[in-house]
């Protein structure tokens, strides 16, 4: 694995945690008035493509770091669905 | 340009699209307090790894997308220091 390699695990890991108290705050609390549905809809899309790119490039830490964004972005959009 | 790229362009300008609406609120309001730091500097520092990451992967896509979201990162980060 190349030095760059754990840049891209770095980078994955601190964006994916930043995405975490926000999911969390909208699972445990169900309330997501303040969340804006083209922001959530947006995100989705872009990080499932990214989840793509990342497969087309055989990049790993982007599969990872972008399925993982993508659950926590599907835990929000669940929740602003049904509320 | 093989057809991957333009899945690059395509979640790069969706996710960065997506931060816009949240910088301009901070910019234009000066407003910061419901704004984590943690969350703000955990992906300012995030974002830059996949900056110099997408360098290292020679992904055009990555460089523009993740350049254009640390401005708008810092643009909220100034705002929330000076506050």
């Amino acid at each position: 694995m190349n030095n760059f390699e754990y840049l891209g695990y770095a980078a994955g890991l601190l964006t994916t945690i930043a995405f975490i108290p926000q999911a969390w705050k909208v699972f445990s609390s169900r309330k997501t008035r303040d969340i804006s549905m083209t922001w959530a809809v947006t995100m989705t899309i872009g990080v499932f493509f990214w989840l793509c790119y990342g497969i087309s490039m055989g990049s790993l830490p982007m599969m990872l770091a972008n399925g993982v964004t993508l659950i926590l972005l599907a835990v929000i959009l669940w929740v602003k669905l049904g509320s």
